[in-house]
């Protein structure tokens, strides 16, 4: 039983990150952003130091990727994932194909499933 | 029950963490490795991308902090801890005190209860 909840849990986890991709190639950040707890004690820790809310998250994403072009191909590669009871831990690799250029780099996510929904508490991405 | 033994886990990460930085403040590397998984399989996934395995952490610590001067005073201060069954999750800050500059950072651990002990089994420092 425990077994099938925590697969149950992490398949819940997968699809969120799945739709965040499609959402992303899709150019909509708000959709994007419906992976992420929404409340001002999100927080997105990244090359700028430690930004805090979902609100603040979505502007500044809405900032660095003005449009489509600049928002390219995302991919998530997930090399960890783990569910310990109503927390998640993912370590992972994301990578931004652009006509220009490639960005990626790796992240860790610190998820808690709330009110029934799997989401990212805390982003530590680099 | 449960909150008590959680507090003592908490403790003892948070034990680990300051002999941690006594360990580094006394230019001991391989001290300051005791909180770390020793295992081919720890993860540490710094400016350099992701590295394996506690020999070629201590290895890699070796060559970018050659003596003290290097090593300054390091300071951590934990924004944020859980501990889930034998998991547990750290935010937090670090910041070496040197003679020419000061750098300093976010990180996010992930641990684990091992034999007993709690051990970084992931670091992702930026």
């Amino acid at each position: 039983m425990v077994a099938n909840g925590q697969n149950k849990d992490m398949e819940e986890i997968q699809k969120v990150m799945s739709l965040q991709e499609i959402a992303w190639n899709e150019g909509n950040i708000e959709q994007f952003m419906d992976g992420y707890w929404k409340s001002d004690s999100l927080m997105v820790i990244g090359k700028n130091g430690i930004k805090y809310g979902w609100q603040t998250t979505l502007d500044n994403y809405r900032v660095s990727y003005p449009d489509k072009t600049a928002m390219g191909k995302l991919n998530f590669e997930i090399l960890k994932l783990e569910v310990n009871g109503n927390s998640a831990y993912i370590l992972g690799k994301w990578k931004l194909i652009r006509n220009e250029d490639t960005p990626n780099g790796y992240f860790t996510l610190y998820w808690k499933k709330i009110e029934g929904k799997w989401v990212i508490t805390i982003d530590h991405t680099s």
